[in-house]
């Protein structure tokens, strides 16, 4: 294993770090995973704490993470920013300068989560974390932002080589993953959901020498610049990306079916959200949904999904439940990463 | 003291349980009363969570549990489902099977507290929790639910046993709670409130043998399957049991005096909890009041109440604060119980 | 250093405390600076729990309290009274009498945070404190309330004291405060502000023999029963003390400057907290902010603030974040006093 250094570093989006560095995280990961609660884990957070932010709640991600710091032997701090005034353009408050450099005397580390129904346009949650990252001494972490949504794609790449790995070797190989087919379909759905779960995915996909298809209705692309580096990725580590319009084709030969609402890039207009205008769009492709018919077409594909699931519309019960469903693996792994992270970029193991 | 495996199991209701098991519960409550941050006791949760799901707010209940697993060596969280969504027959959102699997693979233990006022119909918040039951891999512990309040009644009997046990065993005796009389009385008052404590009181002082009446005005009667179960306890241990529907004859030569209001059985109607008019109906028989010449009627009766009391509604300031009141002893046990619970279920002492 | 036992003492504010007193907590917080994460401290309060109640919302206050009870090995509970029926003259509830006597059964300490804008009237915050500490057998700790916020006043202390030991002595001589001027001026601004701040900045300034001189427009006064200990406090340890009207004549000779907004007296009439009528009038005066200019009429003074800031409206930018202003060690030393007085008061050492 190559030696790497993550003590402070932020982790805003997994492209920002090198690969052997994302290695790392999953390596230990998986150690972690095997010997859950190993003195050698227990004690690395120990008094120490880690401030977690929710601009949007979550119980998922609460969950997982105030797991995560106890089972350091540390203590997560669940901080609603309702309770706390910050200065906009439009009103009085306390800068992030301030807020940034006072909770680094305090705390170990930092995540926050911002979605995208907190901001005015797409990337002001990710200028918001990259902003805290500038003033802050501590890692900021990102919990899920509205562009990006690193300890997911972590957890997704995990569970994924785990089930390619099974009864072979654990923590698995992860150079499993190279060549398998992943397939990340837009699910209709009476929800309205973020990028930031299917554009990690994508990134971390891609780096980890996975063929991408992602299946969209017209009208539901994605960033372009994730989409750019994701091209950039598979060019990189010798994989295939490919972008189509279809709500089968993709099935064919996939290895990892990722079925998952999004919301049009129409989501923002003049500084607004709209929420319901997307939920509206999102019921009229009936046919865009992950079923037994559509995975029969995979080679024995897997149905992976970040939850929580919009069942009956993103995908059936049949498919969510059955055999070939990694998704609770996926959201244990979420606990898993997150300890992995803390103990590199916090503790500095 | 007989054997009894209770790791992993749910406590819904403390007649879910055997006798033996509840028996149990409090030697170990005693006992770690009696020595309250003894080492055997602080590493039993150490690094460990309990999720605490709060659908109705409450401070003491919160309070306690989140006590209990700190002097236990773990953590409780605290979560609220307003950041939750949960599927329901007009909602999208998750799953209760999602849910509780995914919870099961981060915590150790899942508290759940649901009110009257959160559901349609009496009953529905039990059904939740055999619900998240059903799922779970993990102990299912309810906080109070519109049925029954396990941990409450668990403290109740505790204090009491204590009461009459006073300067001469500790832990206490729990036969001694046999052939004392138990009023269970409706209160009036300004707040309307769930039938969950009172109910759970008439089943655990009828495993205890106690005699047990309930007097209320015409029109509280309380779940006639409790009732039942009451009186099916009362005759295989030995005791009585009677309802009535007078102020005070109830108080004559009772050991114990539970004052309380509950709602009527006409609290809803067509799937709506009627708050207000419970409690514009809770005012209007003002000589249901526990006070001293009730008092002066008993067996040198003592003065038990869930908390938090309705001051000068259900009761007298001259009683509640008297000699014989246990209140704080009750509520002090809370912690306790919670402990034994935790400890047993949780991590299978 | 003189022996003093403050287990089990309330800090309601810094007057009700003995100067030997204060100087026991300074010592012990610069010691917990200097060595953090010693194990001297780490398992003061380890299994232990300290309620938070904050009847106001505060980050910096939660953030540096639950850090505080982290690093001395025990756990801060986040409470809210939305959750908590309390009786009042208007409605049903809990008494105190009730609520502080559970709660010392359960908790080792208690916090309350309670701000003008939750009473009727100034003083009432104070009121409630008080009433707690009559019926709670564990200690009561101000975490700021419409009088006097006590920890932010050691903080300050610590922090001017830290700056004028630089290079020399740690922890500091509190004695170098002895004779340096602190100013505290009113500053405008676009947010309403408490007076606890200053008014724990007066006492403990003039406690340490500062000369404290009050700026402020006029209309603008302070309790006077508060300005009357001020007076005695400067007169029994040789300081001056002036109050006067003017924006600029107070920096002269300054050695500490501490601008902040506060009302003004008239913010309540018949009840109510006249809050968006003091933000009207606090932008009235322009002239009223710390800058460039007026710090170089200072003796080399340094900038002090409790933050969090009303950059633009009390204090300049060049000034909040330039070479000679302490905010930021002033905030981390909210933590240390916070752990000392946690320790002095809940562990007895």
């Amino acid at each position: 294993m190559e030696f790497s250094d993550l003590y402070g570093r932020d982790l805003i989006c997994t492209q920002d770090w090198e690969k052997h560095e994302l290695d790392l995280v999953l390596d230990l990961a998986g150690r972690m995973k095997r010997e859950r609660f190993s003195p050698q884990y227990t004690s690395l957070l120990q008094h120490k704490t880690f401030f977690m932010f929710f601009y949007n709640p979550s119980v998922r991600t609460r969950q997982s993470f105030e797991v995560a710091a106890t089972e350091l032997g540390g203590h997560a701090q669940f901080l609603e920013p309702k309770a706390m005034r910050l200065k906009t353009e439009k009103t009085a408050g306390e800068t992030v300068e301030d807020a940034a450099q006072i909770m680094s005397r305090y705390a170990h580390g930092l995540g926050i989560r911002i979605l995208e129904d907190k901001v005015g346009a797409y990337g002001q949650g990710e200028n918001l974390l990259r902003e805290y990252a500038k003033w802050a001494s501590i890692p900021i972490i990102s919990m899920a932002h509205d562009k990006f949504h690193p300890c997911q794609g972590l957890a997704d790449a995990m569970g994924w080589a785990e089930w390619f790995n099974k009864g072979t070797k654990y923590p698995p190989d992860w150079r499993t993953l190279k060549g398998k087919k992943l397939l990340i379909t837009w699910g209709h759905g009476a929800l309205t959901r973020s990028w930031c779960s299917v554009q990690e995915a994508m990134l971390i996909g891609s780096r980890y020498s996975m063929d991408v298809t992602v299946a969209s209705p017209e009208g539901y692309d994605l960033d372009p610049q994730v989409v750019k580096w994701t091209e950039q990725n598979c060019s990189k580590y010798d994989a295939s990306f490919e972008t189509i319009n279809h709500p089968t084709k993709g099935y064919e030969g996939a290895h990892v079916v990722y079925s998952r609402h999004w919301m049009s890039p129409e989501a923002y207009q003049e500084g607004e959200f709209l929420k319901q205008q997307e939920i509206d769009k999102a019921l009229k492709f009936p046919e865009w949904i992950c079923d037994a018919d559509k995975m029969a077409l995979t080679d024995n594909g897997i149905f992976t999904h970040p939850m929580p699931i919009d069942r009956g519309h993103e995908v059936t019960d049949e498919v969510a439940s059955g055999p070939r469903s990694c998704i609770y693996d996926v959201g244990e792994n979420r606990l898993h990463v997150q300890k992995a992270i803390m103990a590199l970029t916090m503790a500095g193991i």
